[in-house]
């Protein structure tokens, strides 16, 4: 087997004009959106990819049967532009395997004819946010004010750089003539957070001139909300009550 | 040397309609199986693997004889099918040698003409437990009755999927167009366990609608809870003696 | 993508007689080193160096902007000899991709006709030195007066040898038959020190026989001095209020 | 550059019967007997290597002169039979890289016709040892008589095999039809071990039928456990001390 194997599952020519990564990361935030655009667009897969550099083992399906990490592309054709998508399990398990897997999925959005790459993320901050903010950042000066007219923040302080392949896709793209725009949500960073995805989709459909129904992905949000707060009120709770031992 | 060397011990041709997996893991559940199936059945080893992707070491064999690590293939001819045994002294050190290692697996199954795939573990679930169900998985849906209809129970809700060898292998096989299914029994997951070894050897016999003599396993089982027993005692002791001590 | 890739930046004939490193590492010694000659001496970059032994990431520039991490090869053609400097952003984040880097790096040398490399480093302390010293080592036994004329101190009893692109340019510089010389100033190696790169470029300008105006990394010192003054200045408040509590 | 380098420093056609490999490991007793076997015979380096696996550093030699880590093959030819060493600065930093640095270790012997190995090394007790046994490990049954004879002890119980190139060149040398003999001093573990490597010398010159001066090692034990009393007996001061306060 090859260290990364791309399978086309089927023979005709596909054409992209854009890609959006949504790969698992911080808050799932990234994912969450790309997810929710594949369902909402009802985008089909095409392409699937396997690799070495994946974690090894296979994922349980509900039902029992399993299957091999896999990332896949997804496939979108719109009246004006036709979209690809890339989601999947895991990212890679090793330093240089990051390089090899963003590289490979970079020859595949050539392929399809791939002009600008999107790449969703969530923004670590550490503590609940009420209104997330949408951090932006891009391979190239005149993206800039694109970003911050969709409403975009652009801060260039964050330290240490966008580490995975929301960051390195844009690097690799950017050596091979690729526009690419990173949107990152603010985040806690310790739960799965359909609000901050909620922002990153609002301002990626402002860039991209579609719309997208959120509905599916509020009522995640709103979920989630309550749980927290059920949460938030327990441990409250639990304050309380020590406070009375105490006194 | 390759990182992988594949040996076959002799130049006859080998067939084989079944591959049956038992390397190291949990609770030793699969190799516990596969040895015990190896002695009963009398079944010779035929293929030799050794790999820069086991750990960098030999064995000493009592005596005082050392060896290389290194995993076998073994052979029954039955009077309908002929099965191959897939055991040895350890897994991949490495996440991408777990992959390439299965792949080479697979090339001699393959070439042996191994038409299904059993994967024998333990399933560690943390505690002692008086009747080890068999969970079972497959890599593709049209198994999933069989390993029913044998015993084996289908959950579909264990996280984090299956780790390893009889994960990969399932995952791998099904790209080949192989029928893969995975048998793991219940164990604490911080002793050998015989007795688990003894329900999955149960349900893979149903499957297999072969018969094998499973005193030996039982003897061994039987063993293994005087020991746990004697064990429970001294540690129920001890705490008998310390609530003496704080009484 | 190759594992290195190396991008000249023009199709010129280039020459250097001097390679300079200065790639991060302890206080930042090096890099502080080259970075100032890079900016006195206005030297250009001829090469760049992106690689997937550099971690998986994008730096994010003020602005938003992002780039690959990538390391490179300046160059300054001096009246009397042309100098090439070589600084970046990371070394190799496995042991293996640290001596490939340092071959590649070296295989750009011999290709711009190098024939002597210095390279620029801190040797950590432990503590606030008021007079760093500059420790030498070299690849060959005739270069060692010359580093004593400098000013440089070869003591030969710094245990476990120089780690990194500092110590192994010089090891395989060697066997090309290019002489290599290290210069370490002794630094505390928990703050970035300008006053250890300042000895430091004092000797190396001594070996080299040039004059660097060494205004801005002396600037750069007075103020970490400033802000070390002040930082202890407060230790000794948190002291003093601490005994008073004591007492 | 090759990911395992190996220079022969002369034209000249070598040969060699047997190969002792004396690498760092516990105690530095294989080490320790190895390069008093060098001096002792005047064997004289034929063969260096250099590889990616070593760790990333120079060594600094007293006087300030850097070199790469490296292993070497010396060679001695004796009146009956020609002894190629093996010594060096490190094994390796990685799982794979000790499995591909043994088998280039032993296509250098094979060159050099070795029909034999004997890897030297400690065994770790974890305690000081009066009286510290040679136990012996080989690679083929037929060789166990003559370990006994020369005052090696056979177990075999020792857990979990010989780690590293001393387990690893007997396993490998088995898959070429070489003979194999490891001989390994108990030692405390922690300390270098000069009274280990004496009594490995004696059970190894009886096995050779040769005769080496120990002087020099013996003087070394002899230093080694002076020093050792001497921390010993303020470690029992201390003891006391603290038993004056506590009283």
């Amino acid at each position: 087997m090859d260290d990364i194997e791309i399978e086309f599952f089927t023979d005709d020519e596909l054409h992209a004009d854009i890609l959006i990564e949504g790969l698992p990361g911080i808050g799932q935030v990234g994912k969450l959106v790309v997810e929710h655009m594949i369902q909402e667009l009802k985008a089909e897969q095409v392409v699937g990819i396997t690799s070495i550099f994946f974690p090894p083992q296979v994922l349980i399906e509900p039902g029992g049967v399993v299957r091999l990490p896999d990332n896949g592309i997804y496939l979108w054709k719109g009246p004006e532009r036709s979209i690809a998508f890339l989601i999947g399990d895991f990212q890679s398990t090793s330093n240089e395997g990051h390089y090899l897997l963003c590289d490979a999925y970079l020859d595949v959005a050539e392929e399809l004819g791939v002009k600008r790459v999107y790449t969703l993320g969530g923004y670590g901050v550490g503590q609940i946010i009420e209104e997330p903010r949408v951090l932006g950042a891009a391979n190239t000066d005149n993206l800039i004010d694109e970003i911050r007219e969709a409403g975009g923040v652009m801060t260039g302080d964050e330290p240490g750089g966008i580490v995975g392949a929301s960051g390195l896709l844009l690097g690799l793209a950017a050596q091979r003539g690729i526009d690419g725009i990173c949107l990152m949500g603010e985040t806690p960073g310790y739960v799965v957070d359909p609000k901050s995805a909620g922002v990153v989709l609002d301002v990626l459909c402002r860039l991209l001139n579609i719309e997208i129904d959120a509905t599916r992905l509020e009522e995640h949000a709103a979920e989630m909300e309550r749980i927290l707060a059920k949460y938030q009120e327990a441990e409250k709770g639990k304050e309380e009550d020590s406070l009375t031992y105490i006194g």
